[in-house]
């Protein structure tokens, strides 16, 4: 025999990680399937994508931020394949389409991603998490598709009982368009744009710092005009009008007003209006949005946004070889805090066995598989105990309270007589049963709860 | 605006790594529930670990061939932790379980797992993979624990429908004791048995060849000895006489050929005798088994093995501070192979919607939007087109195709009465439904089949 290598290895996870338990996969798999169906029930198609894609394919997709905290893959051997974890499922659907040629797809995804950021636990920020996403691929008329994300990020939330939200709403064209009446220069729209998203959690003050001190982004004046629009946040025509007043003159600021009106009279329709509050500061993180952008966050939870999304008109067109652009519209699920969330309800969960097999005396472990064989082909969900011993009482307890219905309890006596004792863990009665007619009985005993 | 990059990207998916499209997630869905049921009948819990592990913890664990095959990921800054993408979901859970001081834990884990391998997808070989795991850590009376993961083997092949297949089985005890009364030194175990592993696929003169000049790991007479057993399989009885001739005077060899006697004997209990074949050339290329070994092979596919597994009695140590072992024993589903064999037999899907929304003149998308939130509101599958401009006689067919069982018409007639016509496409009769009572309707025709 070879010696078994003894070197000590410390058993932890990558920081930033994280383990699910059996009872975090039971809330997992309830997130899921609810998320699933919600996604269906508007029309979605599930598709699948690598964990890691071309580094080429993510490159420039997600801001100057973003870019620093994809994950590469070393390469082993110059002239390989570079590749990079995926940073969203967003990227790789684009290139999942364009790839097949689609035009037009309403896809749902639930998978991981993975960002190098920093990890915060407590506001629920890991650099490996899961996201699910409901996007829409291919044409729409004005605001139609981009109602029905906001209905369905409205409709998933509350399927998934996260407590009060509200979904901010802004566009960016509107935000691009008070940029450049304020008069900052394009180059600068998307660094500025990111300190403005950051008014959720800092004052106005030193957000006007970043921009013109820290990033020069802007010129004094140009900051304080961007002061009296990027505060302003309410009822939807109100931030209209605020909006108006400013940036109606600039044609991509009246074609993203028009936008915003549509939009806000769709969600009246669609059930989702009063989820909705239009924030002149939200911008979202990522650099291929071009329209409406949308964010959801928890009024009672002390984490940021649970759901984000928007328009992206051209990076579709990216992947295409004609530069032929394809528009889309979706939005993230932060699934992860969705998680954390349900896990502190109380929950009624299913028992782990129906039936424990346990040995009253020695010597029935060949007897105890027999009658464990019975019961998985009648796909009884049946455990026996790998020792000899018998640890009747203490077994019999532990069945109890994972919630078992069933002992079904082998001693000498049944052995010789090809017999069960079949007890009841709810009502305590027991009965002995013919090993030939077990697997009736108990399905029987199953069926009424 | 900024000016939206125009760069053209290839569109691809890296080399080795697939995408699933909504058919193929259909029946992915399909096989991890049949899998997770399976699992579930036998009392497994389910964990899910992350998909990148520290380095250290993924370390020798893999033999010769498998170390180099693990993807690393690249560090930005010296001292930051040097992380691997997994090589399969055995050593996690390893890791898992020492993590938390568990001793006893039977769980399933399904999640994708990482290999820098030669891809080819005729063998359905890539380098992103899923794999669907069973194992029980913890103490067992000999051979009890290992005899129901080949049953959970064989009912998880019969439950998935793979077709005939056969679990071959070995132990590492007995190979080790063969090689040593063959002559072959200690420390060329790993190796000569890798290399015996290939008699699936090779000729003994070849793989004889590798071991005595390529690998120069035996001599000529060690490796005729090693010839003399290693193309030894069959019945249980018959291999365990023929291994007996030869290595029973050496007392691992002695102590294998007794487990492999109980657990030809437990496989009958179970009932899943008529699955196992006993072959004396079955290595596995993992480092860490210290037992039995079992691998399932399809009879009718030309593919390599589907499922494979053992005892690793020693790995759990490794992660522990004393260096106290947890035995352990499993197995993994190559599930990816499963998918491509249960994605050519025809099945029943669901249809994508139940309702098609369909608009009879223009500007009604308004309309159609309230139409929609009624059903969506009665959790109905419903989906609506996004442009006003109405293609009824398209439209119609499309939802038909799909399977959709109703359509719901709607033009300036239905706007103006606040109705919809109700169009069932199975029987092609027609009835105009008021708004208001649109959702019972539609759930009273869809509860009937």
């Amino acid at each position: 025999m070879t010696a078994p290598t003894t070197t000590y290895v410390e058993p932890k996870a990558p920081r930033g990680t994280r383990d699910f338990d059996p009872d975090d996969m039971r809330v997992r798999e309830w997130v899921i399937s609810v998320a699933s169906s919600v996604y269906r029930r508007h029309g979605a198609v599930q598709i699948e994508t690598p964990t890691f894609e071309l580094t080429s394919v993510l490159t420039g997709k997600y801001g100057e931020e973003g870019q620093g905290l994809i994950y590469n893959i070393e390469r082993k051997v110059e002239g390989h394949e570079e590749l990079s974890l995926r940073y969203d499922l967003t990227v790789p659907f684009a290139r999942y389409i364009a790839q097949r040629g689609i035009t037009t797809m309403k896809r749902y995804q639930i998978g991981r991603v993975y960002r190098r950021d920093e990890v915060s636990v407590k506001h629920g920020r890991y650099r490996e998490f899961y996201q699910c996403d409901f996007d829409y691929a291919g044409p729409t008329d004005r605001m139609v598709a981009d109602a029905e994300c906001v209905a369905v990020m409205s409709e998933l939330l509350r399927a998934l009982g996260v407590g009060r939200f509200r979904i901010k709403v802004n566009h960016r064209g509107l935000l691009d368009a008070m940029l450049r009446v304020a008069g900052v220069k394009p180059e600068n729209f998307r660094t500025v744009s990111s300190s403005i998203d950051k008014l959720d959690k800092l004052p106005w003050a030193a957000v006007r710092e970043e921009i013109v001190m820290t990033k020069g982004a802007a010129s004094e004046e140009a900051a304080d005009a961007i002061g009296r629009f990027a505060t302003v946040h309410g009822a939807p025509a109100d931030v209209i009008a605020a909006a108006g007043a400013f940036a109606a003159g600039d044609d991509g600021g009246a074609a993203a007003l028009r936008d915003l009106e549509l939009l806000a009279k769709y969600c009246g329709l669609l059930g989702c209006a009063g989820d909705v509050e239009y924030d002149l500061s939200l911008a979202r993180g990522l650099d291929y949005y071009t329209g409406a952008v949308f964010e959801a966050v928890l009024l009672d939870e002390e984490m940021g946004s649970i759901a984000g999304g928007g328009r992206y008109d051209d990076m579709l067109g990216m992947f295409s070889r004609g530069g032929a652009s394809i528009p889309a519209v979706g939005f993230a699920l932060g699934i992860e805090r969705v998680f954390d969330i349900v896990a502190k309800k109380p929950s009624a969960t299913k028992p782990r066995i129906d039936v424990a097999v346990i040995a009253a005396t020695p010597g029935c472990t060949e007897y105890r598989m027999r009658v464990c064989s019975e019961l998985w082909g009648a796909k009884v969900s049946t455990e026996m105990c790998y020792s000899d011993k018998p640890r009747l009482k203490a077994h019999l307890a532990e069945a109890a309270k994972e919630g078992a219905r069933l002992a079904a309890i082998v001693g000498a006596d049944e052995v010789a007589k090809e017999t069960v004792t079949l007890k009841d863990l709810t009502t305590g009665a027991s009965q002995e049963v013919q090993l030939a007619a077990l697997w009736s009985t108990v399905l029987a005993v199953l069926a009424v709860k």
